[in-house]
């Protein structure tokens, strides 16, 4: 049997693009460019928790490195390196080699060098910690968002969650349905180019990955603001294309995660631009809703013009 | 109780020292300064593999950064940042309460900001990314090693092995000698101080995370030379003062791992600048053997001058 190094080294080790030193040493070297800040996060994917644990190795190696890149995306930030660290129950070379496919399929996809990691046994377990770029003061946080900006979100939210209620049973999806909201589960999207092309027009941003009003809580919290959802204006409509009802469709695109779109605030003043750069993109975006004042409260308008407050709990993984 | 969020935030969330933005948004931002070199190391540590279930949790929070701490200090590296990805089988605020007090004990020994991190539930899993820096073309990596350099280890390593078998039973230790061991074991001091002196002097370096042996086998790859180990010069007596017999005391030696030592080597002609500098640092350091040109052959030369070629494997965590 081919030890844990060989493993490694058959199916982990590519030529990096942009890396000094990569995999091999006791740590590798990067050389950040001039006048950039580097970006770093860091996201741990645990079997049964995240994924089932007979999930197809090749989507999930997509998905551990596009839910990190989707961090920087979320940033405005240019992704370049990753680490991967990985707990596995046994050496299964086929699992690793069909992993490493799709984590460096992900990694060519968005001008991520590979440029070390850490393997070990143990419950399946994946850990990537991504390095991007990004100009000095240019990178969008979360605490910029102000009363009377636009609240806006891109692409179809919802496929992922409704692709997964789908494998649970709750609802039987036509062919072409499950195919769509599978892919969005499995090989999410990030929204890489858009995000960049975001800087120095939004005012804060993130990626949904825990639902989109759980999510919306951190960009009131952080900016100490409001919001207030116009319901009407949400794309519900290709979730009803799939064959969702009305309150599926809602409960997938307003608490479902896994989609990695961004929801960012920015100012009114910015509409036409953001109207052109989507259409540049090829991208759906949707203008759904306001920042408010009223610190942390968050407003839903109903289609019939009524107005209530919601709850905005992220995903509490201990609850 | 208390949510995900808030025992993270309430445990992890300290000030920064040189962090652009940590904690809290889709990705931390960090600046490095002009002209350094980011080295960058990841290490995930399991329940049941790299430690007990059980393990005092403040000790492991220690353990858990120092280790990659020691990564870099096997580079020549400064650490400066880390982020950390941990999965816990559950909320529990006494056992995130001790790990955090370890974790920034270490922080703040070796001038680390945490950056960064996630929190999910899981199998209890540890996973560290450090950032440290370097001058640009300083860094100490595994293949300079050249024929005639001579091979130096710091400290007295083998303490943290004869620690385990301590408490596996294997060996009764004395309470002082018990004392010794086991804080070698759960609160390993990486070299940095030392590690930062030996850019320009070292000609190839990692710390001894596996076994001297095995580790030792990654330097005469990478560097494509052999080595000829001295058994007279290993600094077995601080073993044999714990009260260990010879067999056991070279087997912790030149086997055991998890003392974090640094095993580099150096031209003959810096020998009495090590001198010093070991001096200067209050570090020991022994001569322990000599680069050969016989590339992957490691020979061991007994007390009777009698040579024999043995193994270097590392340790496999899959065999």
């Amino acid at each position: 049997m081919p030890s844990e190094f060989d493993l490694i080294r058959r199916h982990f080790t590519r030529p990096a693009h942009h890396t000094t030193l990569s995999v091999g040493d006791d740590a590798a070297l990067l050389a950040p460019r001039a006048g950039m800040q580097l970006a770093v996060s860091t996201d741990m994917l645990v079997a049964g928790t995240h994924f089932f644990a007979d999930a197809d190795p090749e989507a999930l190696g997509w998905k551990t490195l596009a839910v990190n890149v989707s961090d920087l995306a979320a940033m405005g930030a240019e992704p370049r390196w990753a680490v991967l660290a990985l707990s596995l129950p046994a050496a299964d070379e086929a699992w690793i080699a069909a992993f490493a496919r799709g984590f460096f399929a992900c990694a060519d996809a968005f001008g991520v060098d590979l440029a070390g990691g850490d393997t070990t046994r143990g419950p399946l377990n994946l850990c990537v910690t991504i390095f991007g770029e990004v100009p000095a003061g240019a990178a969008v946080t979360r605490g910029g968002a102000r009363t009377g900006d636009d609240l806006w979100i891109t692409g179809t939210p919802g496929h992922a969650a409704l692709g997964l209620a789908h494998l649970r049973g709750e609802v039987a999806l036509g062919a072409d349905a499950a195919r769509t909201c599978l892919a969005a589960l499995h090989r999410p999207q990030p929204r890489v180019a858009f995000g960049q092309a975001l800087r120095g027009i939004a005012s804060a941003m993130l990626d949904v990955s825990d639902g989109l009003l759980g999510d919306l809580g951190h960009i009131l919290e952080c900016s100490g603001c409001g919001a207030l959802i116009d319901v009407a204006a949400l794309p519900l409509a290709a979730l009803h294309a799939c064959g969702a009802d009305d309150a599926l469709a809602r409960r997938c695109l307003l608490s479902g995660g896994d989609d990695y779109e961004l929801l960012f605030a920015a100012p009114p003043a910015q509409r036409e631009r953001l109207a052109a750069l989507a259409h540049g993109h090829g991208l759906p975006l949707s203008r759904i809703g306001t920042i408010t004042a009223s610190a942390g409260e968050l407003v839903l308008r109903e289609t019939d013009g009524r107005e209530h407050p919601t709850a905005h709990a992220g995903y509490d993984h201990f609850a």
